[in-house]
């Protein structure tokens, strides 16, 4: 066996400490796979007294980060600090200038900063990975990069946000609305204090960003998304999406088309003939259609200390190897600057769903609308009266342009009829 | 870019075609990736005349497939002959010989010679790689030898035979029994014309072996496995199976133990709620499950000229990025000779179904071999006369050794009450 490659790990929050755990536990099997030792030699967070069931009295202790980056005993920076900017992309550069290979989880450091990375690492030689970015633990990063890599990707979707797939599951067999489900989830500790990040769709965007990037060969581009998240969606909407044969999921999804490249997280209703739709829980699910593969489906834990430390070391083990690769899917100077497609042109089904007050006419109203903006409807289910007095109508309306019902429900907005804001949700077909 | 990467493609059927096919459509798309161009430079198959659809006249043609290793124009040996022995045998060693890598989908090769070809590669210092072995397009070899590396797995389990997940499926939503559907299936050309290799759980066994190499660190054992296929199943096992809430599936299951490892191929009843569920049609799908992970799921397509062809394809661009890494989870060396555990000691539940003669004290009998041999039953229903004039009993047991079972079965063995051989299936819990 050669030398061991060293780490100096950043961040001890549970993942830092899960990948510490993990190190200790299947030494000597790591040892074996990845052909020589994987060690820690030094460590840095911001508390140094806190007990993280971890013995770390091993290692050396830098109370500066950055010079985690500057040691002579490390031959690879983990960074598991977390945050697009600040400390952890201070340490992401100073470990490429410093000659070092870099492994994060950090997928809003990536999801912004990721070409720049992706170039430092690349003129200096050395490693930048991040499997544990998206989707956990589940190796997807690599399914795409490596696995699918002969294919022209047509599409990459899937579920990349545990919080919010939790929170549907539960609204699902419980028949509870979001915000009851949501303070069960963060007195279980599944969801932050400020869910905002999960709940709203931008951590599922960062995500988004990073595997259109590998699966298209295209520059990263968060600022293209167009985000949703699943704070308005209701116990009717998933009663209703189940009664026409439907799960609610949000997903993150991606295409690639004549107009450019399409990226929008968005809540969405999955056929219960589709493998997503039996995601439940925190777990993680991506689906790419590849040309020549066809559908690939991967899926696994997207959170947690045991899965995000089991994909940053693999992380690791790939570099003890010797694999060092590009860090996207290609080198960063053939990637190319993907048009943002508009969802205008895009065809499909989608599900509306109003609030509406009870009164002769509001029916009229939106299916006169509908009419005039060239929406044609598959089904409509309208709900007697509600405990507070509204009632429900819920559409599936035909393919189409989602430039028609945009149009459709711009001529309701305003509308007396209307109570809160309608929910639209696009059809996975 | 640095110098092409030089193929010789050794078999010409509808994977070899798709492969030139793949290489030529996304030629460009490969080369960005892989850093390099892939180019075949010689072919060889059985009849030089035959037309595949792809324009072969721009490669060298060697009538003796073993010379293709011989080439100086040639890096890397693709064997997509098949048998496990033989020409595709011969290839194999010669390309070694002449310090060239292998990229193989010869799943009977690999469970039978894998750890001769491995060493050999080893000594030789290149790549021996065979993603497109084990369900064709998903990368799940990769998955298992890279994702997952880091974990210890305890239990590598899948669907790996398309064409009996396919007559399952169909004998599933079509009611139909085995032979029918077997029937339909090559007229359609979705099974062979000989198709004891699939239905007898002789193709999934040689992909299970291999996973279960790469997932234990073990040699392959083919000869380890116990095999069991799909020839007994009934129509009326599927439907009793739904009744309680299962699909059947047949399962290539490995499991780490106490005792050894246990490999098997069985017909299962799959949880409704489990993924492996809905996995219908020609769809593979494998879970692995891992102390720090959990629990893995990869799925696709697992036959057919694409998905096999991106497989084949994959393994280029790993090895025109340089990755040569070892062929199967460690340096063979390392190892090991895993007992072989017997089933008797494994616990778990059943699903047995008895055809019995329509006549008094038949119950009882079974009841009491059940009762004699320690298995206590969950439930049990039996079904009125059918056409035949026999009558259908089906049980499932409570958790219990699996060796219960057996000796219950031995017990009625023989019995005047049976009309032909009891069913057996294993319940995934």
């Amino acid at each position: 066996m050669t030398e061991p490659l060293r780490i100096a790990l950043a961040g001890l929050g549970t993942v830092g400490a899960g990948v510490v755990r993990l190190l200790d536990r299947n030494a000597d099997l790591i040892a074996r796979r990845a052909g020589r030792a994987i060690i820690v030699t030094s460590v840095s967070a911001r508390d140094r007294h806190k007990d993280r069931g971890v013995d770390l009295a091993r290692f050396a202790w830098e109370d500066d980060t950055s010079a985690l980056a500057e040691r002579s005993d490390v031959d690879v920076v983990v960074e598991l600090i977390g945050g697009s900017d600040g400390p952890a992309l201070a340490l992401a550069r100073g470990a490429f200038a410093a000659g070092k290979g870099l492994v994060t989880a950090n997928k809003a450091m990536l999801a912004h900063h990721g070409i720049e990375l992706a170039g430092l690492a690349e003129r200096a030689g050395v490693a930048l990975k991040f499997e544990a970015a998206v989707a956990g633990g589940v190796p997807v990063i690599k399914g795409l990069r490596e696995g699918a890599a002969a294919n022209r990707i047509a599409q990459v979707y899937g579920i990349l946000n545990g919080t919010c797939n939790f929170i549907l599951s539960r609204m699902e067999t419980e028949g509870r609305d979001f915000y009851e489900v949501l303070a069960q989830a963060q007195a279980a500790g599944f969801a932050e204090a400020d869910p905002s990040f999960d709940i709203d769709g931008v951590d599922a965007g960062h995500k988004l960003a990073i595997l259109a990037s590998i699966a298209f060969g295209t520059l990263p581009a968060f600022g293209d998304l167009a985000l949703e998240g699943i704070r308005h969606v209701l116990g009717a909407d998933i009663a209703e999406a189940a009664a026409l044969g439907y799960r609610v999921r949000l997903l993150g999804m991606a295409e690639a088309g004549a107009a450019g490249l399409f990226q929008r997280v968005h809540p969405c209703l999955v056929p219960v003939s589709h493998p997503l739709a039996h995601v439940t829980g925190a777990t993680n699910a991506v689906v790419a259609e590849g040309d020549f593969v066809g559908r690939l489906l991967f899926q696994g834990a997207g959170a947690g200390a045991g899965p995000t430390a089991s994909a940053v070391v693999a992380d690791l083990i790939d570099i003890a190897r010797g694999v060092v690769g590009p860090p996207l899917s290609m080198p960063t100077d053939l990637l190319t600057r993907a048009a943002r497609a508009e969802p205008g042109e895009r065809r499909g089904r989608a599900y509306l769903r109003f609030t509406v007050a009870d009164r002769v006419g509001v029916l009229a109203e939106i299916a006169a609308a509908m009419r005039d903006a060239g929406v044609s409807i598959e089904s409509l289910i309208q709900r007697g009266v509600q405990a507070d007095g509204s009632v429900l109508v819920a559409i599936v309306t035909h393919d189409g342009p989602e430039r028609c019902v945009a149009q459709a429900l711009e001529r309701l907005r305003g509308s007396q009829s209307l109570a809160g804001r309608p929910m639209l949700m696009h059809i996975l077909d």
